[in-house]
Order: structure tokens, then sequence, then C-alpha cells
């Protein structure tokens, strides 16, 4: 029997510095080594070559659910949207049944910075929040909406990335 | 056996905001998920109340080790430094022997702005990493110097934090 957080929050971390959704993961795995349940709803990853999915198969308590499919979305298609209303749907059942101590919606910003999710909606869901219930939100963009809605807010800044200043590729086992 | 990057960088994750030893923690989750090894150097953390040793305990491949007294240091005793050049010590020999993929150095920016330990020695022991394998340095300060000899930096800003604006206090499984 997981124990319950007396006042859980909603925390935000978005920008454009590298670590948001791996400080969800961690944050996650923190809270698992304390018996916490968490669920990681990932929007617009449907790809299984991340570690993070390969690694939460072994780990009890986190479970991780990927929408979207591989390729990178450059204009939005019929099947982007419905991956990522799947999403939604099952965030908000997420937060009815409560049963989670945790729940990670990750890249939810950019699905409604591109107009995948309507933020309204995702406002609805998060104003359901069982009250022991802790809701993180990442992505590169966050909607003022939610910036203001949420308790806390960590903006990641780059300040120097080798994909830019090096030319650098995304590195497996690091960035993916 | 584990297999190796071709090019491992300094990566730093420091500021104001949350987020920092978690960006840490899940790298290191999703690293161990592609079989690489992980070793975590904690500064100034003589605690065992926090979750994340709890889980590593039961994860393969990821090794933390925690330096320094559970108290929070106000002014630094002899104790604060000799545990800091034991975490140091112990960083020099990892680098060294190469055998791990990933060594993160958790609140080393900390150590070195309160003068536990000496802004030339990391730089000196950093100077020595093998080509494959990846450094991670956080805290909540990062000397100048290591912000200019880092690949990759991100800075973790505080925009809301409900330990300021609501007078909330660490919570067990978020917080540590």
């Amino acid at each position: 029997m997981s124990q319950r957080l007396t006042r859980g929050l909603i925390q935000v971390y978005y920008g454009t510095g590298k670590g948001k959704t791996t400080a969800a993961l961690g944050l996650a795995f923190r809270a698992t080594g304390h018996g916490f349940k968490v669920h990681m709803i990932q929007f617009m990853k449907g790809e299984v070559k991340y570690g993070e999915i390969k690694a939460a198969k072994n780990w009890p308590n986190l479970t991780i659910t990927q929408f979207g499919r591989p390729e990178i979305i450059a204009e939005p298609e019929k099947v982007d949207i419905e991956e990522a209303k799947k999403a939604l749907a099952l965030a908000k059942k997420t937060i009815e049944e409560g049963e989670y101590d945790i729940l990670i919606l990750d890249e939810v910003g950019v699905a409604i910075e591109m107009e995948l999710i309507n933020v309204k909606d995702v406002i609805e869901i998060l104003k359901a929040k069982p009250p022991h219930q802790e809701v993180i939100l990442t992505g590169r963009y966050m909607h003022p909406k939610l910036l203001e809605m949420a308790d806390l807010v960590t903006e990641m800044k780059m300040i120097k990335h080798p994909f830019v200043t090096q030319g650098l590729q995304a590195r497996k086992g690091i960035d993916f």
C-alpha cells in the first residue's frame, strides 16, 4: 500500500534547455524509492528507442505510456491529433481514478503549442486533480495559463549546447 | 559488457530552480536502460532519507555514493572539508579507472562555492577524463571556469516555488 502525499502540487519544467524530461524521470525514480506510484504519459514520443522505456520495464511502480508516431512532426497530421487526444484521455482517467501518486505529462506543453490539444481541456482535467496527486508538466513551450496555474515552475534555460555550438548529434544513452 | 560513448561531454546543471539533481538522476535512469554504468557521487549529502538512495539499491548499474554529514552546513567545519575531499578523491579514482560511462558530481558547485574544495583541483581531475566518459556537474552555484569548460550548460531558473510563495516545506517522495 502506497503512502499518500498530503498536498500534491502542479509542477512545470519548461524552456529551451536540456533536462526537462530527465528531471521528471529523476523525480519519478526518487519517488518510487519511497514507495510512490508514478505514471508518465508521453505526448509525441511514439518511439521505443528511449532508454527510459527499457529501464521502466524492470522498475516497479513506474509506468510509462507513449503516444505519437516515431517521426518528428513538421506539419501536424490527423494521426498526431488523434494520438495526443488519446494521451489526454488517459491523463483524465489517471486523475479521475487517483491511483497514481504522481502523474507526469511529458511534452504536454509542446502538444498544446502545436495545437494537437487545447489548453482549456488540459486545465479542466488538472482542476479535477485529487489533493494527494502531484502532476508534472514538461515541454519546451508552456502555455501562460498553465504557468499561472502551476505551484512550482522551473525554466530550463539553454546556456550552451553542443548540438548548436559543436554540431553534435543526439547520443544514445544520453539524449534518448 | 557495457557499450561506450564515442564522445563523452561535460554537462552542467546549475541555478536556483528545482530539477538539477533529479535531471542527473533521470539521465542516469535513462542511460542504465541502454546498459551504461553510472556512478553518482554526492557532495554534502550524508543522509539516508533520500528516495534515490533507496531506489538505487535495487537498480543495477547505478551506484550512488554520499559524502557529508546530515546537518545543513552553516559555517563549514573540518569534517565538511574532509568529507568533500574524500568525495573528490573518489571522483578522481572513478575518472582514472574509466570503468563508469557516466560520472555525476552532485552538488560539486556548492562544495566549491563553500570553499570545501578548490575549483583548480576539480578542473585538473576533469582534464584527465577519458573520451568515452560523460561527466555531469550540478549545484545551485557553478564556478565560471567550470561553465567555460563544460560542453553543455543548462540553467535551472526558479520562476515560482511554493517554499517561497506558499511557505511549503520539503516533502518526502518529491523533494528528497
